[in-house]
C-alpha cells in the first residue's frame, strides 16, 4: 500500500480526479492532504483564542496546520504537488522543498506555461505531469504487481 | 563565524545592504547565495550542450544550480529568505521548505502586504523582518560575544 | 491513526479529559504516557535492588522510566505537554526539548500566568492551549477525514 | 579543541568561574552560551516591531534566541546545564532534553536539595557536579593530552 | 515478515526461482522489485509526453522508475543483487551502492568468473551466492523461528 | 506491542525464563534473537561453499548471522544483554555498543562478580538486572496499561 | 573550498585534466580519489597476509580500499563519476548509488554511446558531462565568488 | 588529515608503536584514545564525590569516561581496536559495535588464537591486522597522496 500526499491548489477538483481514478483502477494507494476547506484552514488556530493582529492569527493557524501537513508528508511515500493558475501558492513550493530535503520523491502537476518559474521545483521532482489522468497512469505503473 | 545563506529575490540590492551592514559592524558572519546573475543562472547548463526543448534547458540549468544551492544551504547555520513584490519566487519558498525539513533556522524578509500568502513559510520561520537593517540588527544580536 | 503522547502534570485529570473527549468524538487517536502513579514511578527501579543513597535510587528509577518514555515519545506523532501550577515539572520541559530536537510537534497546555517562564518551551511548540477541551478540538481538526 | 555550551541560570557567576578556571589551566576548550543579559534576551525580538500582547512579545524573542541557542547546542561537544535555587528554569531542562535527543553528552550542575525533582534530567546526564570547580576538574580530565 | 528486494538481471528466471523456493518452504518473506518488463520499463515516462531526444526519454523513464525502486529499497530489510553474464548492469551495481550507504544488508548472486570486477560490490555485501537455491537456503536460515 | 531483542549467552535457559515469564503475565511483548543453536550458527555460511581457512569460515558465517542480528536489533525497542560466567562473549558487548550508538535502550543481565569489567557496558545501559525474574518484572512495569 | 571526489576509470588521464584545469583557473576546489595505481589497489590487503583464494584476496583488498573511498566520498561536496569505454566499471556505478543514497550530488562523465545502459545512473545525477573541460567549466560556475 | 581512534588494551605499548611508526613516515594522521592510565580511568568520577558502592563508583567513572570516548569515536574517520591476551576487554568489543552502528570503519588488531571468539567483531571490521607494523602500513596506504 502506497501513501500519497496531495499538496497544493485547493480551488479545482484535481484531488478528486486522482482519488477516483485510482479507486476505479483498484490501485493499492491511500491519499492524504492538508485540510482543504479554505475557511477552516485559515481559522485553524481560532479555537485557541482570537488574535487582534492578522499576522499572529495567520501564524497560529499556519502552525496548527503544519502539525498535520508535516506529519502526513513525513509519512508519505510520494507527493503530488499541484500548481494552478491563480494565487501565489508558496505553500506548494514550500512542500516541494520539504520533500526534497527529506529525500521523499514528488511529482509536479501543472500546465506548460509556468515551466520557467517552476524550474527549481521541477528540477528536484521525479516527474512533471500535466493532467490528473497522467498522475493516475503513473500510480498504476508504480504500484504494478508482477 | 556564522554561515548565512541569502535566498530569493535577485532584482533589488537587499543582499548588498545586509553584507555591507554586517561588514560595517564587523560581525563574524560569512554570506553565500545562488549565482545571482539572472542570465548566467538560466544558462547554467548550456555548457553541457544546447537543448531544443525549453523544459529541458531549464531542467538542466536548474539541476546545475541545485548542486550549488543545496550544498550551500546544507552548510549554512541560518538562511535569510527574501520575497519581493514581483514574480512567482517559488524557488525562495522551495528553499524555505528545504531549510524547514533540515531543521536549519531561517528568517523571512518581506513587506507586510504579502503576510497572508506567506503564512506557511512564515509559520516555520524563526523571525520575520521587513528591512535589511533589521536583519543586520538580528545578526549582531545572534553573534554577540560576551 | 495518530499516536499522541501526554507528558507532564500527574496531579489533575487533564489526561482523562482529553482521552474521554477524543473517545466521545470517535477520533482516530491513541494515547500513551509515562507511568502516572507517582509512587510506582519513584519506585520503578526498586525491583532491581534497594539503594542506600537517595540520588542513586532516583537515578535508577529515572532510567527505568526513561526506557518507557523515550520509546513512546519517539513513536508518537504529536505530544501534549502539560504544566500545572505546582512543583518544578522539569521533566515536562525536558520532554519538550526532546521533542523539539527530534522534530516531533508538540502542543503546550498551561494557564496564562506562566507564559513568561515558559517562553522558550512555547517558542518551539506548534500551539499553546489553555484547556483540555481546546486540545480535543485541535485533535479533531488535525485528524479530519475529508 | 572542545566546544562546551553553558546552559541555565544567569543570576550567579558560575559561567565566569568555569571559564576562568579552564583558562588558568590552559584547557583546550571554548565556551558558548545564550545571550545572558536578561533584559536584552527578553527584548531580542523587539527590533522587528513592538507587540501589544505579552505572549507574542515573548514568543518573538524566544524564537530569535532559539536561532542562537539551537545552533550553538548543535555545534557543542558537551553541555553544562546549571540549575540554581530560584525561578522555574524550564529553559535549562528544555536544553537538557534537546541534548539528550541529539545524543550530545551533558553534565548537570546543581545543589543536592533539588536532586529529586531533577531525577529525569540527571538520569540522562553523564555526570552531576555540585560546584564549578568540579566541572573544571572534569574538563581537565576529559581533555587530557597523553 | 522480512521484506526482500530483488535487484538486477531481468533476462533469466532467478526471481521466480527464489520466490517459488521461499514459497515452497513457507518462509515469512515478501518480495519486491523494479518493473521487470524491459519494454514497459524503458517506456515508463512516455505517458507524460514523447521526447525527441533519446537521452531525455531515458532520463524521464529512469526517474519514474526510481520513484518505485528507491521506495522499495528503502523499505526492504535485505536486497539480493543479481549480476548475469550479459549487458552492463550498472543499475544493479548502483542499487548495491545505494544499499551500502543506507546500511541495508545485501547479498550478491553471480557466477565465479566475475568475482574480480565485482570485488567492490562483493566487498560491501554480507554474502555472495552462486545459485538461487543458496539464496533460498539463506533466507530459511535468516528467518528461522526458534 | 514491544519488540525485545535477547542478546548474549546461549548456554543457559535465561531466554526461556524471560519468554515464559512474560507469557504467563500476558505482557504485550514479542521477542527475537540470533540463531541460538551454536553449531548451526557457526555453520551459517557453509551452504555458500566450504572454506579451507578457519578465519574465512568464521567470517562468512559471522556476516550471514549479522544480516539477522543487525536487522532484529534495529527493529527492537529494547534489548536485554546477557553475560554468563564462561567464554569471551565479545558479541554480547558488541551488541551493547551497537544499541548504544543507535540510541536503543538496553538492560544488562549478569552477576555481581563481573561488575567491574562490564562497567562501560553497564554505564550505557538503562538498567542492570541479576535475574530473569527481574527482567520480567521490568517488562511488566514498562508495558503497563493505565 | 569545495571537496570534489573523482570516481571511476583509471586508464585515461581525465583526473589530471580536471585537476590541472581547475588549477589553471585558480578554483577553490580540492580533489580526492581512490588509490588509482591498479596493481597497488589490487594488492591493498596483501600486507595483512597472503590469501590462497582469489575471492578472499580481492575481498580483503576491496575492504581496505573501501576505508579510503567511503571516507572520502562521505567528506566530499560533489563527486565526478567517470565511465570509460572498457571494463565493467561496476565500482563507479556503486559509488554513484552510494552518493545518491547519501544525498551527495554527482556529475557523470561519459560518451554519448553509453547513455542507455547508464540511464539509472544518469537519472540520479545532477548533470552529464562528455569532456573534462565541461567539468572544469561547471566547477568554475559552481564556485563563482560574487 | 585523518583522525584515528585507538581503542582497547592498555597494558602493552601498541599505541606508541603505531603513533611513532606513523610519525616516522610523516603520515597525515592524528590519534586519539580514552585516558589510558588505568587508575586515573577507574577514578574518573571520584572528584564528584566518593561512592560507598563499588557498582556506582564504576558507573560514575564509566559515564565520565564515556563523554570522552563517545566524542572522540564520533569524530574519528577510522578506529583501530586492539584485543590483547588478558582480561575481558568488553569495552573494546563495545567500541567496535558502536563504530559498526555509526558506519565508522574499524580495523581489529589481535593474534590468530582469538579469531573464533572475535568472529562477530571481525565480521564487521574492514580489516584484521596482527601487528602494529601492519596497521602503520595500512595507514600509509590509506592516506597516500597521488
Amino acid at each position: 500500500m502506497w501513501q500519497v500526499y496531495l499538496s497544493g491548489e485547493i480551488h479545482t477538483d484535481w484531488r478528486d480526479q486522482i482519488i477516483s481514478g485510482a479507486d476505479q483502477r483498484g490501485l493499492p494507494v491511500t491519499f492524504s492532504s492538508a485540510v482543504t476547506d479554505h475557511e477552516a484552514s485559515d481559522a485553524a488556530g481560532d479555537s485557541l483564542g482570537k488574535e487582534a493582529s492578522p499576522f499572529w492569527r495567520d501564524h497560529k493557524s499556519a502552525k496548527v496546520n503544519a502539525i498535520r501537513t508535516k506529519t502526513l508528508i513525513e509519512q508519505c511515500d510520494l507527493a503530488i504537488i499541484r500548481f494552478g493558475d491563480k494565487y501565489k501558492q508558496w505553500n506548494a513550493a514550500f512542500d516541494a522543498g520539504y520533500c526534497a530535503a527529506l529525500g521523499t520523491p514528488y511529482i509536479t502537476l501543472h500546465d506548460a506555461d509556468i515551466v520557467h518559474p517552476l524550474k527549481e521545483v521541477d528540477g528536484s521532482a521525479m516527474a512533471w505531469a500535466q493532467t490528473p489522468e497522467q498522475v493516475v497512469e503513473l500510480l498504476g505503473y508504480l504500484t504494478l504487481q508482477q
